[in-house]
Formats: structure tokens, sequence, C-alpha cells
């Protein structure tokens, strides 16, 4: 059935994908440096047959092939990035390292390995502020604002550039904001975590009028499998619900709600968070739908149950 | 009146802006680290008042910082890169390194140093293969097909989110095929090497029939300059001539008829020289000529230029 490797396999994405591919019936090899994701996060995984985990440090092509040992790969899914996009604002070497050259790193192995397919999880991050033009996958001009999104489309040239030289089929997936469990950062967690602090407060960056699309990561995984089925020589689709999202207030109540119901949500002032945070995204997913995928959940009940999911992570 | 940092300062395009920069009264600094360009190339350079060569890996930002010693820098101009797209097709990291990384490191030095207008030397091959699409700034999907292109593209991305961040100016040229003296590669370069090899015959990879546009370099360096004084805070223009350009056969005519008027020319087959060269390229400038720039040489008049200055080089 084929061994599907994983980079970044122990972190949020990851670990939802290599459930739902050792249930397709594949083996799944998950390289990670734990740096992000975790053992604890691959849980009841590393006790499954298909399932391998190997620590290395996936910007290094040397370290990655020598953790492949004789191991024939079919197929390579990057999710291997920098989730944190301030920490990437306040030093650009850690987008550089973890989001960029992880990708020449598994590229370059790729090319050693003549492995011929390439999964990549890419992002809403790399078109910039478009203002409320509606995003869809041919737009131009591409004007990513934060570090992380710059890293991420500079992947995306990348693997443009390797697929012309010597890969088969590359899928990049334009990721939306993604929810759900095991969760390692995101708006969700930072209130829970905040609220766990001041139980009897919660203070939110920006006034509360931000607006975001958020697609629960079992709709992330659906989709990706779904691209992958495709089987198109250059796929590049973006990936999201088809709601216009939901308000940070909205989001900020609802934690309140079922964590910490006495609590009292304090506004900050300005539409955007920090550096690099769009404020509004109209974001196309007509690609996707026209060859048949839809979601299950829209950003309202993808948020309610990734908020009843992560309050239960964190009041294990 | 300003001292400008040339990164790349030694190389084709660097000279021909030194030497417009130091006319315009400005002192001028270049690093360079002699792996393209030269101290030949930089000649009476060396000994003008107004500039300094200092030798430096342009990929290292601390060895740039200790390079730049108590200098004030006013701007940044980097032009670093490598400018071999075979050499970085059969190997990535030459691009990764010279032309991408040393843009993370520039930045890094800038950011240190707090510089805030930065000049960019990007590409046309960022745009990857379009078609015949009429290809103007704000065009989208941008698939460079070739490492050098995904590392330029990797570059305007990082420059991008380094504006939105702490740099107050930004320009990003999108260089045609530059063409004039001093040369260290390509197409007009490569024919009178090779008439210099065999005398008595030019091969030329390809049909003959793949055509493309140039611009010589002393009207690439008035629309830099031209730029510059526009002062738009992120300034993205195509550069290169109006026409459509000139195809291989006439440039290898060209080249036979100034220097070995004896030789015959062998083609050989299909429109493509390499892996990453696009055979037509319908490119806008549409932009720039609405600021009131125009170039003073089409594409048959540079070449012809750059043909007898580039025998006269390799003649000397």
């Amino acid at each position: 059935m084929g061994l599907h490797l994983i980079a970044g396999g122990a972190g949020f994405i990851g670990v939802n994908l290599a459930r739902a591919l050792l249930d397709e019936g594949y083996e799944v090899l998950v390289l990670d440096d734990l740096s992000r994701g975790s053992r604890e996060a691959m849980g009841a995984l590393l006790q499954h047959n298909g399932f391998m985990f190997r620590q290395v440090d996936c910007s290094d092509p040397d370290a990655i092939d020598a953790a492949l040992q004789n191991d024939t790969i079919d197929e390579v899914w990057h999710m291997a990035a920098n989730s944190d996009i301030p920490a990437g604002v306040a030093d650009y070497r850690v987008d550089l390292r973890q989001t960029f050259i992880t990708t020449a790193a598994l590229l370059d192995v790729m090319k050693r390995r003549d492995i011929k397919i390439l999964h990549f999880a890419s992002s809403s991050a790399i078109y910039g502020d478009l203002g409320d033009q509606l995003i869809h996958e041919d737009i131009g001009p591409l004007q990513p604002i934060s570090n992380y999104g710059a890293m991420k489309l500079a992947s995306e040239a990348q693997i443009r550039a390797a697929k012309e030289a010597y890969l088969d089929h590359a899928s990049i997936f334009r990721f939306p904001n993604v929810i759900g469990v095991p969760a390692t950062h995101g708006v969700i967690l930072d209130f829970v975590g905040k609220l766990k602090q001041t139980p009897d407060s919660l203070e939110v960056l920006g006034n509360g009028t931000q607006q975001k699309a958020y697609l629960h990561v079992a709709d992330l995984v659906r989709a990706m499998l779904h691209i992958r089925a495709i089987r198109q020589p250059y796929a590049v689709f973006n990936i999201g619900p088809t709601d216009e999202g939901i308000t940070v207030r909205e989001i900020a109540e609802r934690v309140r709600d079922r964590f910490k119901p006495e609590a009292a949500i304090k506004y900050g002032e300005g539409n955007r968070g920090w550096v690099g945070d769009v404020p509004k995204f109209r974001y196309s997913v007509q690609r996707l739908l026209d060859t048949g995928w839809a979601p299950t959940l829209g950003s309202y009940d993808a948020v309610y149950k990734a908020v009843d999911e992560i309050v239960a992570q964190e009041t294990r």
C-alpha cells in the first residue's frame, strides 16, 4: 500500500493526517524534531503497527537521509513549519529555518532518493492583505506581510521549480486557520490559557471585530486526501470553509461561556492583533468545491467543536 | 549626499550601477565575495575617491555587519545573486545561498543597523511560463520554473514582509535579460566564447527560434535610478524594452558576422535551451512607461551594441 513520510508529523495537523493515512491502510513514518510537536501529541499512534516515528531536524538534509535508513518512501507530506507567527516576526530565522529550509532539505532528499510525490502545507498567508478582493488561487500580486507567509511562498516557489525538474506530482494546500486537537497554538488555546491564569477576566488583542474563517482539522485532512486522489501534476488549492467566518468577539464569548462563564472580556483597540495579521479575508475555495469536496462544518460549528475539544484537552 | 551599499557590486550590473551612483554624487560601498564579480570588472572604480570595496560573503549577516565597520549606510542595493541558471538547476544550494540567503542576511543587517531603504534586483523569472499572457506586475499565479526564479520570488516575499515590519522603502526591480559589459554570462558571451574555441562553427542550443527581449545595462541602470526617485513605499516594476525581442538565430548571426564571419551556425532541436528557460515571453513595462521612463534602445539595438562591446571585451 505504500509508505508515507510526514515531516513535522508530531504536530497538530501531522498527527491528524497520520491517523487518516493509517485508517486508509498506508504505513506512516513521522519525522519531527519535537520542538513544537510532541510524543504526547502522537499518543496512541506510537503503538500502531503501521506507524514509525524518528526524531530528526527536518532542516538538515543529511540528517533526514540518515533517518530514512533503507526505507523506501512513496510519498512525502511536508507539514513541518514554525506555527508561531509573532515568533517569526521577532526573529526571521525561526521561519527561515523551520518553514523554508525544511522545504529545501526535503526536496534535496527527495531528489537524492528519487521520491516523486510531494504534498505541501502552504498557507493563505502567502496572499498578504488584498483588501476585500475574493482570493482565488491564481490571484496576484502575492505580497505576504509576515515572515511566515513569506517563507510559505518561498517554499511554494522552490517546489514549483522542483516540479519542473524532477518531481512527478506536487500538491500545494493553502491552509486557512485550522482548529481542533491536539492544539499547540492559536486563538482558542490562547484564550483558554489566559482564563486558566486569570479565571475572572479575558484580555483580547484588538477590538474583537476581526473576523476569520476557520476549518476543523478533520475537514482539512479530508480535503488533503481528496486533493491527493485527484492526482493533478501540480495541484494548487485553497482549503477552507465556505462562509465568511466568525469574529474574535464570538470566539472569546464561546470560550468564556464553556470554560469560565463568570469571566469579563476586555477588548483592546484596532482590528489587528499583531504585525502580519490580516484583519479580514475573502477566501475562495471554489476550485476545491468544483472537484466535489465540501466542508462538513462551517466556521461557527468548527469553532464550537474545537472549543469543546480544547477545553477538554486543557483540563485533563 | 549619502552612502549607498551595493551587495554584489563587483558583478556586471553592480559596477554599472556603482558608476551611475558616483556620477550622481553619492558615495558607494561595494560588498562582493568575488565568486562571480571581480576586481577587473570594477576597474577604474577602484581608484575613484567616492568608492570603497570590501570582500565579504553576503550570505553571512555577521560578516556583512563586520565589513560595514562604523560606516552609516543610507540605502542598500541588493544585486548579489547566482546568475548561472543551469548551475542552480544542477545544485539548488547555489541559488539558495547566493540568491536567497543573501537577501535574508542583508535584511538582518538592515534591521540591526536601522537602514530603511532597499532596492532589489528581482527577475522576470519569478513569473514562470505563463504562456502568451501579457505579464504585468500584478499577474498570478506566480510559478517560477527554475530555482533561480524561485529564489528571486522567495527574496521578494521576504522583503515584502520586512517592509511591513521595519523598512521604509523597498524597490523591486523585475529585470529582463540584460546585456552589456563587463559581461560574465549570457548568450552573447557564450557564443563569443564558443567561437574563440572553434572559430569555424557555432553550436546553438535549441532550434534558434526562441525569442527574447533584451535591455542594455545602461537603460536598466537609468530605470533603477528613475524608480528610486519616485519613492513609492513599495515599488514593484517590470523593467524591459517595449518590443517583443530578438531570436536566438538573429543573435547567433550577429555574433558570427561581427566576430567570425566564416563560421557555420549549427542548430539543435526544440525551442528550449535548458530546464527553466522560458521560450517566449510577453512582458509588460506599461507601469514603468506610465511614470515617464522609456528605453533608449530596443532589443535589436541593445544586442547589436552589446555584441560589439563583448567582442571588444573578449579580444582585448
